[in-house]
């Protein structure tokens, strides 16, 4: 008999990688700890959606659910920047046509994901089963079943642990770290984020611009909303823990309300019982997973967040994940079941770009809560728009993570960070936008840029 | 009853610390995973010895044991190396009189801790207890004793972790991260450790000589050996895991004497049965451990390798560890048994210079394997030899981190590597450093490092 192909999480990544190898005729066991949401009530989730873009959607393409995933999409076409004072402003994420993200539901998405693997004949899903433990020379991971309180092993012929951000694949690698040599690294923001909701207006109508991420930033703390289907929209609140604005300062409902009369008032009227709703939900924390090797003995291998959880802030977790699995899939066509060769593979090609997206999204949480309501920065994004209309290669550094699923992370990083550092020079001048002369900027960014380009 | 203070780890820095605390009037309960090394034989760490120096030394001054332990030093009063061919050159630590390190016998010094802890009435020490878990909020420690099985808890005032590189209460924030944002960083060197021994020559000669550090550098890799009193050396090799020359290289019996005999052919006769000694001991992996917050709710801080494990490459592990034990003795002048203000400031006062001397023993490790033998760093450090006997306020960086115990490691790492960028330019011309106008390079040395040597 042969072993099957073990899977911890039966979350986004670790569901489509086993419909994936399901798919190529793999026997697949998929282990999950929470409840089928499918069949439980996990209002937790339920409302919780992400930014979904193209790394993500060709992933979904992969294992044939695009279509079916497209009908449940809400476009978002730029940011809508709620200022301190004075009207909203839109930023387009991109110049071009057709270049866009979508808000996703993350419970929605996983459940296509879900009824996908159940039609799949070799593919077995094992909820509120957790994996307590691997043995990662013999790939034997064993598992405590919560509805008997029993607890058994599997042996597979490889372990593959999508089990996020607290993975107990990694935990056993990290139990293992001087004989591995297994370096690993948790680095967390000063900041945490709260998840509220703006429920629809009255007959189901969106209360702010549907087809946008709002985004109200204050430097130094932010709020940000997405659209989700049936006209309400999950918000997220991003402070300090501590000082004045952060969220110790938060401690009662008069407080609560006179901090979003202070810096928040448009939204005031959003949110009914905003106290009650304020503190019945958790303040959670931001962090970052950097862990290396990713594969150990060829006998496991860590995906998604359990290799790489990243900070929210360029919306590419999930996006990041999914081209996780577009990668081993590629790998496999080259390298077939010879895990070891196949895993070191998909090691060395995605470690650089998680390190990548991972320094990216905490950037990027820096731009959005201090830059975007900069004059110099909202200069930089009108001319960026400008250029990409324009010129056919043309791309932010926004767009290359976003839109150019064909370029890597690392290089969007390099070649995004030097467009940057020219064009925030450019910006710091009088000139505006419009009265400069776009092709010469744009033969002098294809100077400047012309050793990153060349890959593009 | 007060509550006693309880720390995990009877080693050179929990012992030390459980001294001072006993000796201040606390009630301290010591807990020790391994057997009382005065009763039980455990010949691994007898023959290992360490470098002490100044740093070291003023902490055994605070506690009233610098004179009793003196008596077991061996002076290496520079490095003596042992090049690919031609003689072995002397490299002075210093310009100035009575500028040495210490060679000291590991186990011999925490038995003189332990006697020490014996006097004191208030200082109890359970040894092959083993900390299995920490309640942080509430400074409970739960002990598994080997003798008898059983398994309690002691509740402190406060548990302090000096429980070394693997920390149960460093792993007890772990545990917490998210709730305590404990940033975490565990980084391993491609290289790893062998430790031999040359025995004394006959008549209980050393066969070396016996007032240095001996270094065989080899670009890439090396071999060191320090003296232990009764005439033999403590060796250790430095080798790659991977690659020709590296650990992996070395299979059997003749492809170990092989090895010695291309890299290391003066060694060769020094060790009787290289190829069984070899084979006996076991590679070890050479990692840092980098963590923040060092403390918890007021009721828990880490200390020595438990809050900073180093590569030895400085020869500061065991030196960093006692200076966090005077810093905190310092700090307790101040704020007594404040024990949340006193952790904070302990915590803020160490992690820099603890951050500071990780990357300068890692950078140490670089210099001694490629550079020691290179012919501008032998002129740079013939050069700070001339400046060190000639000006007294000439430090070289070696001497900053060794032997000025009030300079901080944080400034001795910005200030050394100013000095050294400095150095290395100058000797990078056709001069030799005696023929050089010292008086001219000190009044540039002076200007070029001006804002540093302010706090001198």
């Amino acid at each position: 008999m042969t072993k099957p192909v073990v899977i911890a999480g039966a979350g986004l990544c670790g569901t489509l990688l086993a419909v994936r190898l399901a798919q190529r005729g793999f026997e697949v066991e998929l282990f999950e700890s929470r409840p089928d949401m499918r069949r439980a009530d996990i209002s937790a989730g339920r409302s919780i959606n992400l930014a979904l873009s193209d790394r993500g959607l060709r992933a979904l393409r992969m294992v044939g659910l695009e279509e079916a995933v497209a009908r449940e999409l809400i476009p978002m076409r730029g940011r809508l920047i709620h200022p301190e004072s004075g009207d909203p402003v839109f930023q387009s994420y991109s110049g071009r046509q057709g270049e866009h993200i979508h808000s996703v539901s993350r419970g929605g998405l996983n459940m296509a994901l879900l009824d996908a693997a159940d039609d799949l004949p070799h593919l077995n899903v094992h909820f509120e089963t957790t994996c307590t433990g691997v043995d990662l020379e013999s790939a034997t991971a064993r598992f405590h079943e919560h509805a008997t309180g029993e607890s058994y092993t599997v042996e597979g012929c490889v372990v593959i642990g999508a089990d996020g951000a607290h993975s107990a694949v990694r935990q056993a690698m990290l139990n293992q770290a001087p004989r591995l040599r297994f370096d690993y690294r948790l680095d967390w923001l000063s900041h945490g984020y709260k998840e509220l909701t703006f429920p629809p207006a009255p007959g189901g109508a969106y209360a702010l611009e549907k087809n946008a991420l709002h985004i109200w930033p204050r430097g130094g703390f932010m709020m940000i909303a997405l659209p989700n289907p049936g006209g309400s929209f999950t918000v997220t609140l991003f402070l300090p823990f501590e000082g004045e604005n952060g969220f110790e300062a938060m401690t009662d409902g008069p407080s609560v309300r006179a901090y979003f009369n202070r810096w928040f008032p448009d939204a005031l009227g959003l949110i009914p019982d905003l106290e009650d709703h304020y503190f019945q939900h958790p303040v959670s924390s931001l962090g970052t997973v950097r862990c290396h090797p990713w594969t150990a003995y060829g006998k496991s291998l860590l995906l998604g967040d359990a290799a790489h959880a990243i900070v929210p802030f360029y919306g590419q977790g999930m996006n990041c994940a999914f081209e996780d699995c577009v990668v081993f899939d590629e790998c496999m066509d080259e390298f077939g079941d010879d895990w070891l060769r196949l895993f070191q593979r998909v090691q060395a090609l995605r470690k650089p770009n998680a390190d990548a997206i991972a320094s990216l999204a905490v950037e990027n949480f820096l731009e959005m809560r201090d830059h975007v309501a900069n004059p110099v920065f909202m200069k930089k994004r009108r001319l960026e728009t400008l250029l990409e209309n324009r010129f056919t290669d043309y791309f932010s550094k926004y767009s290359l993570v976003t839109f150019r699923e064909d370029v890597s992370y690392a290089l969007a990083q390099t070649l995004g960070n030097a467009q940057d550092a020219f064009l925030m020079d450019l910006c710091r001048g009088d000139t505006a936008p419009e009265d400069m002369d776009l092709q010469e900027v744009m033969t002098r960014i294809r100077m400047h840029t012309a050793h990153l380009r060349q890959s593009l």
